[in-house]
């Protein structure tokens, strides 16, 4: 995309719209059936997953398709109801009202509202920044530990028992406790519904290649395996009238236009909304963008996350608007967008005619579904997010990150969701505080013959008795300038000979004002115990920083001096040990690693 | 000091007392009898000063030194009841009682007991480091903040009326609206005391020196100004019955040695002073590391961190079960104790003994004391804490410092201490993750002629239009790898004849699993646009932490190598640029600077 004009910065769609021909249409038609296919039962799933009646789902899936399309710069993220919003709506819009309650409904679309505008406030006010606090790890557990937590929560369904619950251990204390009221006609076709929709995700693409038929047709009949179990299973119900034996079913679904929905204006309502809708927000944007890039990038075309965040921002705005409830860009019907040739966002467009026909015509055909197969679309759709194996990958290589991980998914399930990703977030930030506060600071010798200075544990280099030269491997801030004082003071206190410290900065991108205060303290007091303070290697950056404080003067006048080069500071400050002598002339010492040279610093 | 054994790590005393000797012995009496001389006022101010009523200030002076002395690793900090930790504790006690009723003074035991156990709990975890989460600026603003509140609380002692409040404008409201009361004998002593004590500190001691006093003698009479205001006061108010006049005094103090208290036990409470508690020990701490480390390095001793917990832990808990109140090591005496020649502990020890002979004999004296003598001594010391010029010079130095020390000073005198110093904090925080969050990336090319590498928006290089060289200064993690992901992708859309990447990462030392992945992400994705990705110049550590990942496998895969070198990397990948010409035998371009070449990088 080329840099284009300000209306075309917050349109983006004017840059595709003069290119548009008639391939693309007929390819984003192509791929606009067959997400629509896709659509149909996820969106009437993950409503019913919200707690929300499904036709609510139809609903997200017209007019938020339509909004990103307009403002959002992935030319095929596909947008609508998702597994994870799914379940932190129902988990939001339970704290204020009862499931399938109207103040329920209300509650929903005060979320995709609320989320709608924080979205857009962001993207005005370039805070899309915000959502990189959401580390990998945090994501990852949140997202498989979500994935378990809505698997467990469907089985209700397949069972035909009543059994809710927010937590795991919820869940399966109910679960077990109404195991007895299992109503069998459901049991059975929950069961097989689940166990076919495995199998066409496995085995039905490759067995309808085997017996000759073309890709395209193969790949089409795969996608299709949802509709047919909802035809298939709403035939046997209605056919045998299997709903008067304890099968529940969808039921009766307005057929028509989606409405004009206002969320209504309630300050402790939108209040207590809040929170939740700046997590929704946040955990939509990451998901939605992070497949957006993916896609993008197999094309060389860009995303803006400005952008990203002003499309989902106006879908959600929209979903509000039209009777839904909070969407985002879903990872699996973006692939499937993408993989079947949609070129630009009207595939998006074409998407929501095909599920706004089914709004106006189809839904009298929905009414004996039964649940337990959307249950089962449910199922088998978020087990594939459920990814456990990343567990033992992050903690091989890095326990910080199996910390955050194993804490958001023990939270998410043992407590909630929204606790889950706060604690996941809080923790990640804590776990990185910490470690930057302990900077790696390492005693340097000079390498024997050379100009190099190693660590005197990793290396056997010479030291000097005189001349401490001490290294610090991160910038320098108020959270580890103290821990970089101690250091330094408590060399002092073992080295009675010392003459002049030497702070090597080839790695320290930023003096923060603290940092500036610890270093004036660390001059300060070495000299008033005798020892002058050098710098050495220090970033033009930061010496144009140090510039602007008085550190330089003081510096120099207790005799200090910054050296270009930690081999100039020693050249100059002991002579005698680039010649490998002491001053009076016996051999300097030469340190005795203890670490082990294998890194190269 | 030397490494000790177990037992003296945690009892730091053990180090000195067996080279205890005569001399030793006579400059601790002489610096104890100096820093009493000033403590006995300031004890009663501070008291005063935290609501209470003044002899609690003695009692925090007796027993808290003594604890300390057993712990601590400081040989010359002055322990006791400081200004600031004096108005955190009103400020806590106040939201839990009335100022000066039972409950009010146990609030305060409470404190100190509570603050005492989380000092040793941080002691024992090693969880020091938290400290360092309180920034120099947000430090600085706080104490300036304070010390101005401070002074503004006392006016009401020095004009005689009762004026309250929490914030700058209800304190001036107050005063304000009582300014018609003022009791003119009170405001006589009050400003007479205040300007005496300002001549004092400012020109006692050099006129003293002029008229030919030794300077020991000299030093100990400007030591005792505050003593003779109050001898001098307490008698004009005793001689001419000015208490009758409506001169406020302090009344009658129990004299006796402290009394054994145990601070009740009652969840609710505790629960409410847990927070403050946990402030006033990080700032108690602060302070009192901060001058402990000045002191000790002047003469090349070392400061312990988790010693020092432990050593104010135990001074907490000693205040706390003698009724006291919060303390913690103060700037003023520990400089008068070090200058006065302490040599160790013992001079704490001393002075606790000064002060139990006062509580012992001397309370009747301070009967017809003012307060508002009190009151100027509080003026006088706080304004020496106020370091407005800070302001100015933060400012010059960086904008963040500036934003939090102001946000921190805006907050104590606008709201309250308490919610002045989390301000601080947690704006500091987010400052510090937002700049993380957006390292520095830099595009380098060529210097023609050389094997060096340099920012093309700084420097005149040779640029490859098949090799992309991005340099990334600052450590891979969660907050700002998607930045740099970001910025690949957006190169990679402008850049269609791109056909390499190379990271160069001198100054990455760490990549957490967050960074990882977007490492992952972006060698996946140049891949799909046909692009390999490269990396150079990683240090040590951190191939180390990437080969306990799959990464080095897939980048190899993808026929992505990791140079030693950047020139190692052009070297291989576009050696025709080494010559300075494109593949087609055409000059290779160079870049136009956008920046200037200032900086080194």
């Amino acid at each position: 995309m080329k840099p284009a004009s300000p209306l075309a910065r917050w349109l983006p769609c004017l840059g595709w719209a003069g290119q548009y021909d008639r391939r693309m249409l007929g390819s984003d038609a192509v791929a606009a059936v067959i997400v629509t296919i896709m659509l149909i039962p996820q969106s009437l799933a993950y409503a019913m997953l919200a707690g929300l009646p499904p036709y609510i789902g139809l609903y997200a899936s017209i007019l938020p398709l339509i909004a990103y399309g307009l403002f959002g710069t992935s030319r095929t993220l596909a947008v609508g109801p998702v597994a994870v919003i799914s379940l932190m709506t129902a988990a939001a819009a339970a704290k204020v009202a009862a499931p399938g309650s109207p103040a329920y409904i209300e509650a929903a679309l005060i979320l995709a509202f609320l989320s709608g505008l924080m979205l857009v406030a962001m993207a005005v006010m370039r805070l899309g920044f915000l959502a990189n606090f959401l580390s990998h790890s945090v994501i990852s557990g949140f997202i498989s530990a979500s994935g378990i937590l809505i698997a467990a929560s469907q089985l209700k369904h397949i069972l035909g028992i009543p059994a809710g619950g927010d937590t795991l251990i919820e869940i399966a204390g109910n679960l077990l406790a109404g195991i007895g009221a299992v109503n069998v006609p459901t049991l059975v076709i929950g069961v097989l519904a689940t166990l076919f929709l495995f199998w066409v995700r496995r085995a039905l693409k490759p067995l309808l290649l085997r017996v000759g038929l073309g890709p395209r047709l193969a790949d089409l009949i795969a996608k299709a395996g949802p509709v047919m179990a909802v035809v298939l299973s709403t035939a046997v119900v209605a056919g045998f009238a299997l709903d008067a034996r304890g099968v529940r079913i969808v039921g009766a679904i307005p057929q028509g236009l989606p409405p004009l929905t206002v969320p209504g204006f309630d300050p402790e309502l939108w209040s207590a909304l809040l929170p939740a809708a700046l997590l929704l927000s946040l955990v939509g944007f990451v998901e939605s963008i992070s497949v957006a890039q993916t896609l993008a990038a197999k094309r060389r075309q860009r995303i803006v996350p400005d952008s990203e965040l002003m499309g989902l921002g106006a879908a959600n705005l929209a979903a509000a608007f039209s009777g839904g409830y909070p969407v985002t860009g879903g990872f699996a019907r973006s692939v499937v967008n993408f993989d079947a040739g949609a070129e630009t966002p009207l595939a998006g467009a074409f998407t929501a005619l095909g599920i706004l026909l089914t709004a106006l015509l189809l839904t009298p055909l929905f009414h004996f579904l039964p649940q337990a197969v959307l249950a089962a679309t449910i199922i088998v759709a978020v087990l594939t997010l459920v990814d456990l194996k990343a567990l033992p990958r992050v903690w091989r290589y890095s326990r910080h990150d199996f910390m955050a991980m194993a804490a958001t998914m023990i939270v998410v399930l043992g407590v909630g969701v929204e606790p889950g990703i706060v604690t996941g977030v809080v923790l990640s930030l804590a776990l990185f505080l910490w470690r930057t506060s302990r900077p790696h600071v390492a005693i340097v010798g000079l390498v024997p013959g050379s100009e190099h200075f190693r660590n005197v544990e990793r290396h056997r280099v010479l030291t000097s008795e005189s001349v401490l030269s001490i290294r610090v491997d991160e910038s320098l801030y108020f959270a580890n300038a103290r821990a970089l004082e101690d250091r330094i003071y408590a060399e002092l206190a073992t080295r009675p000979a010392l003459r002049h410290v030497v702070l090597m900065c080839p790695a320290v991108n930023l003096i923060d004002a603290s940092a500036l205060e610890s270093l004036e303290a660390i001059q300060h007091r070495l000299k008033d115990a005798g020892v002058v303070f050098h710098l050495s290697e220090v970033k033009g950056p930061v010496m144009d920083a140090l510039g602007r404080s008085d550190f330089l003067d003081h510096l120099r006048k207790g005799g200090g001096q910054v050296f270009l080069s930690q081999f100039a500071a020693i050249a100059a400050l002991d002579p005698d040990l680039v010649q490998g002598r002491r001053p009076d002339g016996s051999p300097a010492p030469l340190s005795e690693p203890s670490i082990g040279t294998a890194g190269i610093a």
